[in-house]
């Protein structure tokens, strides 16, 4: 995905939020602001928004010095998300269709993403969320598709996105592991924002689920050109692919790959491209299939 | 009211709402937005978000030579807003403080701004407008001090904000103008936004009802160092002035003069100053009043 105009003044606004979010003086957050807008000056709109949005944090982590400001709110969202774990799991255990309903799980996950929006930093409601859950409506809801790829499907590639969500993700994880997939977790190998990193899925209790690796980046979303040969081999190797919230969709929507994505649409960008309204939530599979001129496989 | 950082973004997000209303290509929108950021560089965050605001707008000018990319809306909104008036001078007919209603009607006209939000810019609901007036609470209501000030003021400055409410606008001081109360309405000498001019002024017919000056400049908001003599003379001959708008709020709220703001929230920034929420309506007496300091009187 291409970045647009208007993801030039959210790109700022996302590096407003993590200022806020690190406690820096008004003094160095206008140094961080005026050096961005130098940056963005000459923008490649090529590039995906995820990617332009990477340039944020990278002049916030040189002027500032601070390497991982969401490093307090990763871990309590960790622990409030593994404080309602129990009931994540009762919400699957109490449907037919477990594997649906856990993958609804996943995807309310992602409403823990302080990228964008921090106006709920500390307001998120995950009661009002697993009361949701049951009636909660896919905007665009490919799980049929997604239940046929399974089918022929052994090795799964789960590309995270946010601490407190990976343990969400846990819930889809384990209905996997329990139809005999072979899962293996992407996190970020640095921090960016509030995604998730090793100290994350140590802390969610992961234990043997899942196979983690490390995307050997701190990119939003994922840069394949600089991804780690870990993660590359993984990525080939998939026969499909579970990938979570905007950013990774951002930069892999046009890879090829057999992926569905998992999302929360929380920009206009993001609703336009699939075709959902703010907010909605997607189980989408990807439009750019194998076979077409953009694969990476 | 000074600069936030936040406004950064707002101030971009609002040239990039006037490059689509005007259709620009995507490679002049690009340079419009390029060169902005360029400006914004060293923005000086101690003049107010509106005037800062006019940076956009002057590069929007300056690189695609469009003057005023809003004329039509104007008139379309003018057009819509006198189909209704009838409407609205029955709504102050049918409850006894007419004065009172006349204002929340006049306040209920400020949502006919493009500025900042241009997604309602073809689907603003009149009727439903209408309808809410009646029950429409205000967030801040210094209605009693208006009336009490008003008690003791012949001569009334009226600061326009947007083409379209001017007519809303017009039942307010219609009911000024049968107290007795001179009213003198200002607009805008050049096009900036939608923001009334008196092309405006004179299609929403208001004939004898006030005497209509220009502020001297295209300036967002009252630039007191570069208004017009007649504006300069009659905001100091004013008894008490009616502010409308977010723009006029932000670059008279440290005046001193003897103000009342009525205006919709449409921001962070406003609705921090004014202690209220996003979209409440305000009718808010102006707390650097006269003997301070910063007054300009």
């Amino acid at each position: 995905m291409k970045t647009d105009l208007e993801c030039v003044p959210c790109i700022i606004k996302q590096t407003i939020n993590t200022l806020k979010i690190s406690g820096c003086s008004n003094k160095l957050s206008k140094k961080v602001v005026s050096e961005l807008l130098q940056k963005l000056e000459n923008i490649d709109y090529d590039l995906s928004p995820a990617a332009n949005s990477d340039i944020g944090y990278i002049v916030f982590r040189e002027v500032t010095g601070i390497k991982d400001p969401y490093y307090d709110l990763k871990r309590k969202y960790n622990r409030l998300a593994l404080d309602i774990y129990p009931k994540l799991e009762k919400v699957v255990d109490s449907v037919k269709n477990k594997l649906y309903m856990a993958a609804k799980v996943a995807i309310a996950g992602n409403v823990i993403d302080f990228g964008i929006d921090i106006k709920k930093v500390n307001t998120l409601d995950f009661n009002k969320i697993i009361q949701d859950l049951q009636n909660m409506p896919l905007a665009v809801d490919d799980y049929d598709k997604f239940r046929e790829s399974l089918k022929d499907s052994i090795n799964i590639l789960y590309i995270t996105d946010n601490a407190g969500e990976i343990v969400f993700d846990k819930v889809l994880i384990k209905e996997l592991v329990k139809l005999d997939k072979k899962v293996v977790l992407t996190v970020k190998s640095d921090p960016i924002i509030n995604d998730a990193t090793l100290e994350d899925a140590v802390e969610a209790e992961f234990d043997n689920l899942a196979r983690v690796i490390e995307t050997g980046n701190s990119n939003i979303g994922i840069n394949i050109s600089d991804s780690s040969d870990a993660f590359l081999e993984e990525f080939k190797k998939a026969d499909l692919i579970i990938s979570k919230g905007q950013g990774n969709f951002e930069t892999l929507d046009e890879t090829g790959a057999n992926i569905f994505f998992l999302l929360k649409a929380k920009c206009e960008k993001i609703t336009r491209e699939l075709g959902v309204k703010h907010s909605d939530i997607v189980f989408a599979e990807s439009k750019a299939r194998p076979g077409k001129s953009n694969a990476v496989k």
